[in-house]
């Protein structure tokens, strides 16, 4: 079949069999290395045999919704819009979170399969991204369905094109921090490519686990043995399969086990006096049990243009700033849409993170040594296929939102 | 004593105790952490419980000349003008070696210490160091001592304050690639010491273990071994120690063995036509079986600036490239003397490397697969010291050239 899709600048090839991707949230390249090689992932190990095991980058701030977002445009935050889960608007000065497709800047490559019609079928962790994934997804007419593994239990047919999740996965409802809830979603993908025929699926896990433990600890090593499970029946349906991630993950913290935390306002209020700087941090999220919304990218909004060049200077020789960036640069650099940027775009060193001032982050409610990420140093994901396929261009990054277009045009 | 020298800017506690800086090259901390852990350096074990287990930035190119100039001046390549092996002159247009002290813009603390009558003593493995290092010392008036491992047979009274070395040490001449070349360094350290009263001494060692054995390998854990063993013999000497690197180092091959290089040369040659660019490693030297001139920074010199932009971003799009930075901004970031840089600073991702074309790089001198240094991601180093000492500011990045302030100013 010749027919191609054009979206967002892209041209992709019509699918000539169900294609899913799989986005592995937190999925550090070494979680699947180390599993592989203590032989937890077998199907997996033999996947990659007569596969690609490739790398890509995903976009910086390494955060879940903007990379989700890339992955099923196609294009970086400069064009879709979701650079973070939180930015400060301009208009009215507050900051105000990001999980509405009324800040979608534009299609989902999902979308335009859809409209023309391919049936697509979206299933992901946490609710928080179920809106945007399944942005102008025709639900209403049985071609696409869009659902999350945390409120399967209110899944209807009006908003989400299916009802009684739990019978239809027959898995109960899972905790929302839970590595049950990834598998929820894995469960789901196998049970809708059994029961019908897709044209496109995403599916998108939740980064619990990664949170919590290190690459090649049993806890790790089991919950991608549980992955490797459901890999093997995705590719015994006869799929093309690809598997990547929004982001890596680094721990974050002392060798006593404390967070390793700059807290930003707290440093400009000190070096500038209060008020004239406003620290964003895009992590912050309704999900704080994973990171204490501590992460490795912070925006800082000053009040004065005058400040920046003497505290560009002064953070870049800061302990545990990696970058320091100007908005034009950074946002050429990271792909990021300026008006939804700060002043300045701060990045840490792998193991650290930003915090705003101490009594804004709960800790106590981390239970283990932090490991988090945002920066430059979580980029870094697996692009994985269970088919050769060319690479777009070997010379050019390829990037995690590579993933639908290498396993439509390149397999 | 109160005596205090000052010296490019910064100022300097006469040492009460004689004061030695060991710079052991191309050590990544993973090198010493992975060693103490096998049980392969108990004496440092020892140190860091009742010292200081610090970690401090090098300069960035991550190469040994400049950060061991650096370590020597207490300063940034900006202000010392040392900033590669090699680099591309303006006036000529030709690219020269600036293993030269003419190429040197300022004094070292070791030369300002010296003329104010403290006793002198350098060390270092390669050839190719000495003159920088011991540039200004007062050899003829036998307060200083200057010389290298590598032509240890041929120093004499008049070039480096001392002569017969081989006997005096009680090892024979070294061959230049070996562990052995090291080993002479710490080797006459002690001797040194034990023979005469110095105040300050600086120990260069040589990267040839680091670049073919991995952290934790039985190779690099048996160097480390080695080197715990003159630790131990230095400390017993009732000195101040503080053990720094000028750089770190990283596998950059691909599984099957083969180094991992971008041939910047020709990629600009094919993008802009012949003549257009002309791409410089400073990383080049005459050691070149090593790392065959492969780093992970490299300098280009456009003949048209309008070029510029277009290359910059092409440049950020590749594969294996980390940064892309105009000569002022890189200059701002790294500290570099900007009249010797290129229009563009190009900075390879941890894995990878830069050469120019692949007829200049004789990839049959490597021997084991390649690992090498260069960039930002071989930038971190110990800074470990055998007493307590106060952080200069725990929230300003250490350097690796605060490494005699440390040891003079903190402990």
């Amino acid at each position: 079949m010749s027919k191609k899709i054009r979206v967002n600048g892209r041209e992709y090839s019509w699918p000539i069999q169900p294609t899913v991707v799989v986005c592995v949230d937190g999925c550090e390249p070494d979680y699947i290395e180390q599993a592989v090689n203590a032989g937890a992932m077998p199907f997996t190990a033999e996947m990659l045999k007569r596969g690609a095991d490739l790398r890509a980058d995903g976009v910086v701030p390494s955060f879940t919704n903007p990379n989700n977002m890339s992955i099923v445009t196609g294009v970086a935050p400069a064009v879709h819009g979701i650079c973070g889960n939180y930015f400060l608007d301009p208009a009215t000065g507050s900051a105000v979170m990001m999980n509405d497709p009324s800040y979608l800047r534009c299609d989902t490559l999902l979308a335009a399969f859809a409209a023309a019609g391919a049936r697509v079928a979206v299933v992901t962790a946490k609710d928080k991204l179920r809106s945007l994934l399944g942005h102008a997804l025709p639900i209403e007419n049985g071609n696409a369905v869009c659902f999350s593994a945390e409120k399967a239990d209110q899944a209807d047919l009006e908003t989400n094109g299916i009802a009684e999740v739990l019978a239809f996965v027959g898995q109960p409802l899972p905790p929302v921090y839970s590595a049950e809830l990834s598998e929820f979603v894995f469960a789901a993908g196998v049970r809708l490519l059994e029961s019908a025929h897709w044209d496109l699926m995403y599916l998108s896990s939740t980064d619990y686990i990664q949170h919590k433990f290190a690459p090649g600890t049993p806890s790790a090593n089991s919950f991608y043995a549980m992955l490797d499970g459901y890999l093997s029946q995705l590719d015994a349906l006869g799929i093309t399969l690809a598997i990547t991630a929004d982001h890596g993950m680094k721990p974050k913290h002392d060798r006593a086990g404390r967070p390793n935390v700059i807290y930003l306002q707290l440093l400009l209020d000190e070096w500038l006096g209060a008020g004239k700087a406003n620290v964003i941090l895009p992590i912050t999220d309704p999900y704080v049990v994973h990171h204490g919304a501590l992460g490795s990218f912070a925006l800082i909004y000053l009040a004065s243009e005058q400040d920046a060049d003497r505290i560009v200077e002064r953070l870049a020789g800061t302990e545990g700033i990696l970058e320091v960036l100007p908005r034009p640069a950074g946002c050429a650099r990271f792909g990021l849409p300026p008006d939804r940027e700060g002043d300045l775009i701060v990045i840490s060193t792998a193991e650290q993170t930003f915090g705003t001032r101490p009594e804004h982050h709960d800790l106590g409610q981390l239970k283990t040594p932090l490991r988090s990420h945002g920066g430059i140093t979580e980029q870094r994901v697996p692009m994985l296929l269970n088919r050769r396929c060319q690479r777009i261009d070997p010379a050019v990054k390829l990037r995690n939102f590579d993933a639908f277009f290498l396993a439509l045009n390149s397999v």
